[in-house]
C-alpha cells in the first residue's frame, strides 16, 4: 500500500478504471453495502470521473462511507414495489443509494419497452445518485432514449421566480439521444448554477461571474456568501427577468420526481430522500430507429460544423466532453486529485480495505 | 355588421367567447376548412386569447387564412398513421393546422392512458400550433400530465451555444399538472426571447433590456435588429455564459419531437413543417392520483406562500395568470386590440363572412 503522501502533488493521480472501481466497491463493501449494490455503484460512480463529472465521482465516496456507517444510507435489502401498470412502476428506494437504484430502473425500462414503447419508473426515498449523465450511455448503446430527472424534497436552494425563500432544489434533468456516432448527453438543472459551484465559490470568497443568486431580501447578487451563509437563495435559470424558465423547469421536474411518486415536499422528509423520474423511449416505437439516428446524426454534426464565435475553437454537442473524457480516462487512466485520493486511502487504513496498488497510480502523463 | 372603425380606439373590444369562436371557425371554414376542423382549431386560438397568449390567439388567424388560401395549410382531409405500437403512435400530419392535431393527438392520448398509464404521439409535418399552454387544461381536467413540445425544422433562430449560425427554432416546451385548484401550466422554450419578441422589437426600434442576441459574428448584443436584419441569432437560455443549458434544452425538444417523428432537419423541409411531440400521464398508473394532487398543490400553495422580492406583489405559479385572465375573458369578454379585430372583419367583408355582431363587441370596461 502506498502513502498518501506520494501522490503526486502537481496533479491528479491517473488510475485505473478496473482498480479504481474495485477498491471503490470495497470500500463500500467494508462500510456495509451489499457486494452486488457496491459493485453497481461503484460503476456508475467510476462512470461519473470517467466523463469528468469530478463533483459527482469518487470524491462523493467518503460521504456515502460514512453515509452508510450512520445509517442514512441503505446498503442491503431491496426496494419496495409500491405499483406497478403496463410498463409504469413506483417504487419506494428505501434509501437505498441511488446509483443502484437508477441503474436498475433503466434496465428494467430497457428491457420493458420493446413491448411498450416508453417504460417509465418514478421512485422516492432514494439516497444521492451522483451525476445524472453517468447512467446514460448504457442506454444509448442500444438505441434508446433516456431521460432521468431528480429532485431532493428535503432540500432548498432555489426559490420560485419572484419570491425570497428557497423551495426547490437545482433538479437536474438529463437526457441522452443515440446518434452514430458519440452519444448525445445532455445533463442540465432549473437554476443557473449548483449547489456544489456555490460552497466552492464562497470558500474561497470568490464570486458568480453574473448575478446568479438573490439576497434573502430578493436583490440580485453575485456573492455566494449570500446563499450560503445569509439566507439567501440560487436564481433560477434565466436569471432575474427570464427566471420564470428555470422556474416552470424546477416545477417539471419537481411534479415528475416527486408528483408521480407521489412523495415530495408534502411529507417533509428529512436528509437525502430524492425522487426520481426514469423514462426509456424505443424509437421504434415510433418513427424508427434509422429514421431517429438520421435525425440526430445530422443535427450533431450541423451542430460540430457550425462556425464558432470569439474564444471557442468548436462548437461542441453535449457529451462530447464526457466522450472525450471517458476515452482519455480509458487509455491513461482516471484522473483523481491528490487530496481526493488520500481521503480514500485514509477511509481504506480505517476500514482495513487494500488500498490502489502501486502500478495502477500512473504518474500524471 | 359594424365598420371596423368603430371599434374602440383606445382599449381592445370585449368579445364573447362563443361569438368569436363561432366567427373564428366561419372565417376559417370560409378559407377552405373541413367544418369539424374549424370549429377546433378556433377553439384553440381562442383559448389563446382567453389565457393572455395574443400574440398565438386570434392575431394569427390572416395568416392562417392567406396559408390556407395558398395551399400552405391544409383544411380537408385526414393524418396518415405511420406507425403505432402500444400506446405509442407517429403521424404525418399533412400540413394540417397543428391546433387539430394536437388536440387530436391528446384525445387519443388520454382515451390510451388508462390502459398503458403513460400514451406519447410523434407528429411531422404539422402547421403552425398557436400557444401550447392552451392544450393543456383540457388534459389537467382529467386530472392527467400532459405535456407537448414542438420544434420548427424548417425554421433557425438559435444557434448552438457557442456557435454563430442559426440552427435551432426556440422550441417550446409546455406541460401541465393537475392540483386541487388551479391547474399548473408551464409553457417555457429554449431561447431567452421569442422570434415574435425579438421581431416586434425591431420594428418599434427598441432594444432587449439584456444581451439576449447574438451578432453575425456572435458578439452578445441588446439590438433586436442584429438577429431580424443582420444574420444574428437569439442566444440560448443561459445567455452567455450558461447557454449550454438552453442548447441542451433545445436539443432535448428537438430529439424528441424530429427525432422519434423520424422526419426534420436532416430532411430540409421548406415553410411550416413543425415536428411534435405530446406525451400524455397518468398519475393512477404510478403513486396514485391523491398523492399527486397532495404533492402538487403543496407545492402550488407553498409557491404563493413565499414572501416576494421587491416590485413583486404576489409570488404566482406558471398558469395563475393564464387562470386569471381566462375568467375575467369568461365574465367581461375576450380581449381583441382594434387592429387585429379590424384586420378580421377585412377578411370576413372579402369571404363573404357575417361578422361579429355587435352586441357581442362589448365596450372596454
Amino acid at each position: 500500500m502506498t502513502n498518501p503522501a506520494a501522490a503526486p502533488r502537481n496533479g491528479p493521480a491517473l488510475i485505473e478504471v478496473d482498480a479504481l472501481t474495485t477498491f471503490t466497491s470495497a470500500l463500500l463493501q467494508a462500510a456495509g453495502m451489499e457486494a452486488e449494490k457496491a459493485d453497481i455503484v461503484a460503476e456508475v460512480i467510476v462512470e461519473g470521473d470517467l466523463i469528468g463529472h469530478h463533483t459527482h465521482g469518487v470524491s462523493m465516496v467518503p460521504t456515502y462511507l460514512s453515509d452508510l456507517r450512520d445509517g442514512r444510507m441503505t446498503g442491503r435489502g431491496d426496494i419496495e414495489i409500491i405499483h406497478r401498470h403496463g410498463a409504469c412502476a413506483t417504487w419506494d428506494g428505501k434509501r437505498l443509494p441511488g446509483h443502484w437504484l437508477i441503474r436498475r430502473a433503466l434496465e428494467e425500462a430497457c428491457a420493458f419497452v420493446a413491448e411498450h414503447g416508453v417504460a417509465t419508473v418514478a421512485i422516492f426515498n432514494s439516497q444521492h445518485t451522483g451525476a445524472l449523465a453517468a447512467y446514460l450511455r448504457r442506454v444509448t448503446e442500444h438505441g434508446l432514449v433516456g431521460i432521468v430527472q431528480s429532485s431532493n424534497p428535503a432540500g432548498s436552494r432555489m426559490a420560485p421566480f419572484g419570491g425570497t425563500v428557497p423551495l426547490f432544489t437545482p433538479n437536474p434533468l438529463a437526457a441522452g439521444f443515440p446518434t452514430h456516432g458519440d452519444p448525445v448527453i445532455i445533463d442540465i438543472s432549473a437554476s443557473i448554477t449548483t449547489t456544489t459551484m456555490t460552497q466552492t465559490l464562497a470558500r474561497r470568497g470568490e464570486r458568480f461571474p453574473e448575478a446568479w443568486a438573490l439576497t434573502a431580501d430578493g436583490h440580485p447578487t453575485d456573492d455566494p456568501q449570500e446563499v450560503v451563509h445569509r439566507g439567501g437563495s440560487l436564481l433560477p435559470l434565466g436569471g432575474n427577468l427570464k427566471g420564470h424558465k428555470g422556474y416552470g423547469l424546477a416545477i417539471i421536474v419537481e411534479m415528475l420526481t416527486q408528483g408521480l411518486s407521489g412523495f415530495g415536499r408534502a411529507d417533509r422528509p428529512t436528509g437525502t430522500a430524492q425522487s426520481i423520474f426514469v423514462q426509456v423511449i424505443d424509437p421504434e416505437a415510433f418513427g424508427g430507429r434509422d429514421n431517429f439516428l438520421r435525425q440526430s446524426t445530422f443535427m450533431a454534426e450541423a451542430c460540430r460544423a457550425t462556425p464558432p464565435g470569439p474564444g471557442v475553437t468548436q462548437v461542441r454537442v453535449p457529451g462530447d466532453s464526457a466522450a472525450g473524457h471517458r476515452r482519455a480516462a480509458l487509455s491513461k487512466g482516471v484522473p483523481v486529485s491528490a487530496e481526493v485520493l488520500a481521503g480514500l486511502v485514509t477511509w481504506a487504513e480505517e476500514l482495513g480495505v487494500q488500498s490502489i496498488d502501486e502500478p495502477n497510480r500512473r504518474p500524471p502523463a
